[in-house]
């Protein structure tokens, strides 16, 4: 039987609130077994001290726990739980749950989702090729978990990784090991920006000779444009799900994607939209909202500290953190081409776009 | 001699920088007496203790006080110095210069603005009918003063106005007055709001049989969609700036509105630069861009909580305060529009466009 | 057999982190049905979107029901989990865990512990006279419970009442009921409010011909200086834990306390530790401290903008709310006194204190 | 004739309001020329984009500028205009004018102040031995120009020291040398670091052969304690003001230091008070505190995540900076002690006092 993919977006009212997904859950239009990822969106900053997300994946593991009769780590070692906290500007908190069902109905060729794990990492690999080069295997391994044979057909990359954690440095140190970084915060960073190299390279975008230790965190022009990833304490492998469209899939699903160059890169934006049947010149008309499921990108701050030559402050706010601003701007100017906010934009993009720019993705209905 | 109105769009590195508009003095581009106003968005959050609006101000008039040789005081009765904090998301710290010249050029008909100015208020007067119908009057000289007869010709309105300090309050009491509240930062909020309401009275926009003191502050459906009103500790009446277009002028600008029902609404930014010959189905192409002189904005969160029934959490986001989010979001929908960040976006919309929108008027060359 | 009650502070590594508390359940110093409440200082902003005050509460009722086997509406129908966030300037995130334990010593007096309920409130009780009444009757039956027939052997009055919402509001509308205001957070504060007198009526603080609904919110001459309310959307009624010292209980632990005049009051803090023997002419010593259990405050900004004649910001901080800063100085105060940082310093002091004070509650080991 | 040390602390509406440094000329109190440095708080979030410093400086520039004849640049150059950002907790916005009067009256011994200058720097001289042994040559020159001889009657050094610009990175580059970080905001601290040892080594404090380029911002065991430093973009060379007691000085001000071993040490700041004559075993008492001039201490987050052994959320808080945090405790810890909130608590405390701690003077009148 072929499968089908899944793709509900739903509002939480505030970062424990599962109820959304609860009631598709009664209202069977999902059943927990079926989940394989939930990606949300919380209201915290973002950042260092953000912990809805963490509490927002209590609340989630808790939920299907429930559901599955089983334990929160049980939940978590099957389910993608991916929290992006900032909703700054106008973006709305939510839930994107991603699930797949065997169905009966034909194959028509639709939107597929793969998963794959690397093993654990030891402290010394992460943020560097052997994270890399493990993540790229993951990637393929997705791939063919979700019946993705030409990497042109894969549109969207979700990555968690681990981070470098105080203990991990000693870890090595005990072991005559260095790591990448002795600094927590900036081993995020590093994780995310070797995974996303792991993705491009898999995908085709990366010619391995152009990649080293030394290139990750380092040179911007190497960069997917498909890949969004996320460090997080609570594990140490890296998940991958691989979103593209297989012909042997069914549902009415699509996904289709592109790369903002910058983050006025409206032009991108419409392309995407374009990509998945929803080309219109200026905001999506009605009919075509009812079409859209879900958007997904990436947000960062310019380095060079202007887009288009033009002064932006995001750097310099010792108030709000820059990661902030720079999602506060990309969902406005995404928002203005669908004319919704429940958007998936996060933030951290190294090596995921070029610098200050992103990839953005697009999942709807035929 | 017919006039010419000027305006130029000039960065600033931090509050206190004027260079760029010393360079125009330099470079004899503009004469310092042909100044009328300063319109400034720079980089502080906006609120209370926003004090880069003042750092601008006085190195503005620190500025054209050295080069008029005349005091700061002269300089600022003089000229309308209206600073707006807050450059959130991407927006780009800078100057809009607006300046009138006498030309020997043919009146071709093209940008005018106008100048006119109410006596000082009485404490009881502030965010009620008496400022509201006394602004009005002062619309309708700066239309006088810009040759402008038909209000439909009127595109955006700048006022400033006063607020009610602690020592009016206890003014009115000793003259067993009262006044419209007591609360020096709620004053701010009625003192644009009655003077955004007297712009939309000498506009035509509303009818004054529906206006009351009970209407200000509190009735959202009556607004102006022309209006950008701004409170300010150091005046004792409303400065009325009125840009339009009128036959009488010389040059080759011209100005144009449209208003935002809500802060996702694309469509009116597109209306408003269709309106100034900058039409386009997407983002503005170079050579229009290069045509557009000034964006100007106002935004307000929706008192609602929500966009097109999906939350925002503005309003309850205790670390931003909800203009900024709004700043945001607005400059981020009018930018993915005209593909620059340096815009005039402004908040404490009370009755300048309705609940959640609000105007946005574009100036461009011909 | 008489009782003991017991006192444990105990730090949290993260608002979710209730590992020290399940320490204490393993190593047999506490049985999870011994609990009565759990006050928690979470490192959230304390104001609207705090969510890490929800987060901790969740985690607490998700132990305590797993120990207990019951539900988390169990729990926190008989446990009071009441969290304070904001851990500003050097506030340490901690929790204090208060139980009773029936021993087979003798009664020595000590601290004692009781507990007190109102019945759910309709919304228009709601700040107002009739929640101060019923209150003040829950505190009385709190210090029964608990033994103590001299209400000036009460130290420390915990309430935690609920708020009005949006469908309360409606509510009281559709029964033809006005409500004391329909801004939800203006509620938080009047219910504090009426709960904190509430408390100086059953204490004989105050006098009741003195107190009405116009006082409440508005004249701050009225306070207890024993009372401790925080407001939650969780609960319908008031919930009462009276901290005391009565003859009748058992146990090495005893508690005194003394109201702050202003910020600065550090002679109210020494008095409170020299009344239960922890004098000291500058910060404590070790031996001292070693008898240290507990410190419980109440900060908040002084509303004339000034301490001592000298101007504060707190007020006029857009990127900081005044309680924050309130609890940073408070909290700054009393560790000049102790020498530690893990102290109960929560904000929202309406009537309990003087303008600008608070009360100041010390527990310590004889 | 001997010369006397004035010092006048005054109270700032706003940070451009300098009517109160006015008023002590117009009073006679203090005559312009006299003027050799002020200190500043600012109510600005102390950080990067803090604006408050910059706008004061220009407002004290501008008025010294009238009453002197001459410009601004020209009272830079002569006055030391140290800016701290940042009235966190219950810190009261206010000027410290400290000035120079020759006078016939004996000398009496009492509070000196010196002023010594270096040469400006090369980029690549900044944050390294160079930059620091100057700055020792400067201190000691200073002391000189005060009549100090014995290092040990010094109690307080403020250094104002530049940073490293991209242009400056630049500069080096193109004359084929590295500077010691090519991140601006990094060599702020370092210069800063740099600075402070500079100030121990003429002071006796440290031993020059500890000290290298390794060190400056690592080893913080290194440290003055009684270096208070910042670092600015206006000036190039280190500008070094030494406050301590002299033989040959007149007038009734006197000034002593201690070292906080932490941000709690209330002992050190007891002592501190005690060494002029200030000695309380809790509060200063009102008579005491009538003879308080200025309390002068640096504050820092503690690296190591803790304060006694309890967990800090300063470093981990991406909402408020931890060095606001910091100066809201130290500010709460000092005014227990002394009762008033008008202090000069300064952040940015490498090599000035250990880890965590740092300095604090204090000028009281005998």
């Amino acid at each position: 039987m072929p499968r089908q993919a899944l793709a509900f977006r739903v509002p939480m009212r505030h970062p424990g609130d599962v109820s959304e997904i609860a009631a598709l859950f009664e209202a069977a239009a999902l059943r927990p077994e079926e989940v394989v990822a939930i990606l949300g969106k919380t209201e915290g900053n973002g950042c260092v001290n953000d912990f809805t997300r963490a509490y927002a994946v209590s609340a989630l593991a808790g939920l299907l726990g429930a559901r599955l009769g089983t334990t929160a780590e049980a939940v978590m070692a099957r389910v993608a739980l991916v929290m992006s906290g900032g909703t700054e500007g106008g973006l709305s908190p939510h839930f994107l749950v991603l699930a797949v069902r065997e169905v009966a109905a034909p194959a028509t060729g639709a939107l597929a989702i793969g998963v794959g794990f690397t093993p654990d990492f030891a402290p010394e690999e992460i943020g560097r090729m052997a994270q890399l080069r493990t993540t790229a295997a993951a990637v393929r391994a997705a791939m063919a978990d979700a019946g993705i044979t030409d990497a042109r057909e894969v549109h969207y990359v979700q990555v968690k990784c681990p981070l470098i954690t105080s203990a991990k440095v000693a870890d090595a140190a005990a072991r005559g090991r260095d790591v990448a970084t002795s600094d927590t915060y900036a081993s995020m960073g590093l994780s995310r920006g070797a995974a996303a190299l792991g993705v491009g390279l898999a995908l085709g975008e990366l010619d391995e000779a152009t990649l080293s230790d030394a290139a990750i965190g380092e040179d911007w022009a190497l960069h997917s444009g498909r890949a969004s990833c996320s460090a997080g304490v609570e594990l140490e492998r890296c998940e991958v799900i691989v979103l593209g469209n297989s012909p042997a899939w069914a549902g009415d699903l699509i996904i289709g994607h592109d790369v903002m160059a910058d983050a006025l890169d409206f032009g991108a934006v419409q392309r995407a939209l374009a990509s998945v049947g929803l080309g219109a010149p200026g905001q999506l008309a009605p009919a075509a909202l009812a079409r859209l499921v879900a958007v997904l990108a990436k947000a960062e701050p310019a380095s060079t500290g202007s887009i288009r030559g033009l002064r932006h402050i995001m750097n310099d706010d010792s108030d709000i953190n820059a990661t902030r601003h720079a999602r506060a701007l990309v969902g406005g100017v995404i928002a203005a081409a669908v004319g919704r906010t429940d958007l998936f934009v996060s933030g951290g993009a190294e090596h995921q776009g070029p610098d200050g720019g992103g990839p953005v993705a697009v999942i709807a209905r035929k």
